[in-house]
């Protein structure tokens, strides 16, 4: 028996694989070594000029009491015109809660929906917070194997098929995190209409909405005003470490939220809002764009340069900055190959294993969040890496 | 049977009265009234200069990205420092986990600690989120009646008497809100036995510890070090919107708090992490500690002054910035008192029914968070108030 008291979910809960990797990485940075970071799923970027500016002036003149707990009036509303900008739809602002970072919202609205013992289907492999937000409610995860057959995502069919009586919700990334891939719409109306005739609710992760490759990505709000959206400054916007994202929710869940964000967060930090409100100025939107077209010929680069050396990505990723990888013609097992890129190649990667149980061992994640001259010389030392094991 | 699914702990936990109070303050200004704030616990000063010179150069310098979860190790280290000139205590700073706030230290610890159905004890009035954070994970408050006798803080012997089998920690403020009070250094030590001999947790809300007016304030690490100790940058260092806390931990506990960190917030907001370094620059303690006196004086003037109009203060409030007053002199109903002094005098104040279930209804919380001259201002419209309920 243990001396003092300790949940039992600490058990369950694991600490990202990634972050001792990047630890260790840091190490040999530390010790005079040349390291190549595709583990990190922070852009490289700093936060853009006019954000800067504006959040300079705001402090300068006081502005960082307490917001409201749904967040500054003004940016719900900006909010809400980024939905009638982007997606040609009219979102009322009071649906709107700003939120300290996509992890906050992700805290409310499952915090708001379930019950101990209830459980959420998620694809694996997936964004392994998720997971364990379930589990810090004293949920179940019901983490449902996902394929390139279906680029890696829920099917309505599968919904149907792992749908019991105590699920809750469904939750999903449009695109996802490792893959990139996208849900395609017709596919997320019928997990929309199977979630609906079941009396859940659909949770949409939308947060790598702004940087689509191959098309639009479409929110989910077109097609369905009963699910919750989770978004985020950190990724299109780039504005990762001053904690800030937001919440669409069903108008009739908003007071709900609103409670839970005053006991749970008081409200969003403060100069972040700012920051947030400034993302939305056109000189901003210009910088996001070109970062945008970065992201893109980045992608365009080191998806063909992986494939040659022989990693299999067999679904083109439209979105986020990630490439998941099959890297089982070199290894049947990723996290000791992680390991030893980093220690002999000075590359650092993410291994399967931070993403779920579904064949972590043959599977790589490659962030390209870093310059497109940092990925080439990447990609020279895997490609060394990999005929030293070959030869 | 609702149509969507909703967490059952939702009908239990409140939103702040204080909040519809504050809302419809804002309102009546908006329409041209004047009001004298006496209902917010955020104090009216902004954020130190130096600290605001040094997120603004921070910032510049586009040093907001991601920090471990942990917080800043430099961060970390000042706060270690801080035990050490204050409290003459040596603390590793690896025992210190910076957090969104106050709220987000909370949720870490309890979260690290509580199953479902076990119970905390805590003495009511108390914050109110502390209950909330412990219905939100599906555990009990014990809430403990407490009264002036005790200086309106659980005694060791309440401890002792309210534990039970399924009890794992007490919660405890010091000083306390909505009080101000401190528990005795020989009381909490006494406390500190009892929970240790039941195999529970002590945890200790310093977060007004700047704020003493009388004597000073102990932290319980010199007497314990298996208690987890909770503060923040928001009342003493006047960091409100800034959003940042901090917490100190038992050893053993860190890699529980780091993981859970990790998934649920990532790390706390960069640019409050700077702010926070920034606050304990000599330049910066200078300016708090006119702050602290300012509150002393406040304190001085409108202690005598509430007694005087007929409110009962019995325990004078060595800490902190609240006045917790008797009005039953004057009303049976404290909350119907408090909507009444602000439509017709313009005074906002907080009615008892925030804090708990003990004599709500007969209690007002008064804080002095506005200057002399509002508060001033303010004891005159009630005085005029009380005596018009009277003639």
């Amino acid at each position: 028996m243990p001396a003092f008291p300790r949940a039992d979910r600490m058990q369950d809960i694991q600490p990202f694989r990634v972050m001792e990797l990047l630890a260790r990485a840091r190490q040999l940075e530390a010790a005079g070594r040349d390291i190549v970071h595709m583990e990190i799923g922070e852009p490289d970027f700093p936060s853009p000029e006019p954000v800067i500016r504006a959040v300079r002036q705001a402090i300068a003149e006081g502005d960082v009491h307490y917001t409201p707990a749904t967040g500054l009036p003004a940016l719900r509303e900006a909010i809400a015109g980024f939905y009638l900008h982007h997606y040609g739809l009219l979102v009322d602002p009071g649906r709107i809660i700003v939120t300290p970072g996509a992890s906050g919202a992700l805290l409310l609205v499952l915090g708001s929906l379930l019950n101990p013992g209830q459980t959420v289907l998620m694809a694996d492999p997936g964004y392994p917070c998720n997971r364990n937000f379930v589990r810090f409610l004293d949920g179940h995860s019901r983490t449902i194997p996902v394929t390139a057959a279906s680029g890696y995502q829920l099917t309505a069919k599968q919904v149907e098929t792992y749908w019991e009586a105590n699920t809750a919700a469904v939750l999903v990334a449009s695109p996802s995190n490792p893959t990139g891939t996208l849900i395609p719409p017709e596919e997320l109306q019928a997990i929309s209409t199977i979630v609906a005739q079941r009396g859940g609710r659909l949770i949409v992760d939308e947060i790598y909405h702004g940087l689509i490759y191959e098309g639009e990505a479409e929110t989910v709000l077109v097609q369905n005003d009963e699910a919750f959206v989770i978004n985020s400054f950190s990724k299109y916007f780039g504005l990762t470490g001053w904690r800030i994202g937001w919440i669409v929710a069903p108008p009739t869940t908003v007071s709900d939220l609103d409670k839970l964000a005053q006991n749970l967060f008081l409200a969003a930090p403060t100069p972040a809002q700012h920051a947030a409100l400034a993302s939305f100025q056109p000189e901003t939107q210009i910088i996001l764009e070109q970062r945008h077209e970065a992201f893109r010929q980045r992608r365009d680069f080191l998806l063909p340069a992986l494939r040659e050396l022989g990693f299999d990505i067999p679904v083109t990723p439209q979105g986020a900055f990630y490439l998941y990888a099959n890297c089982e013609r070199f290894t049947d097992d990723s996290l000791q190959f992680a390991e030893a890129l980093l220690e002999e190649a000075g590359v650092a990667v993410t291994p399967g294993l931070d993403f779920g149980t579904n064949q972590p061992e043959k599977h790589l994640r490659f962030a390209y969040t870093t310059s497109l001259e940092r990925l080439q010389e990447g990609v020279e030392r895997i490609r060394a890496f990999v005929s030293k094991i070959q030869a």
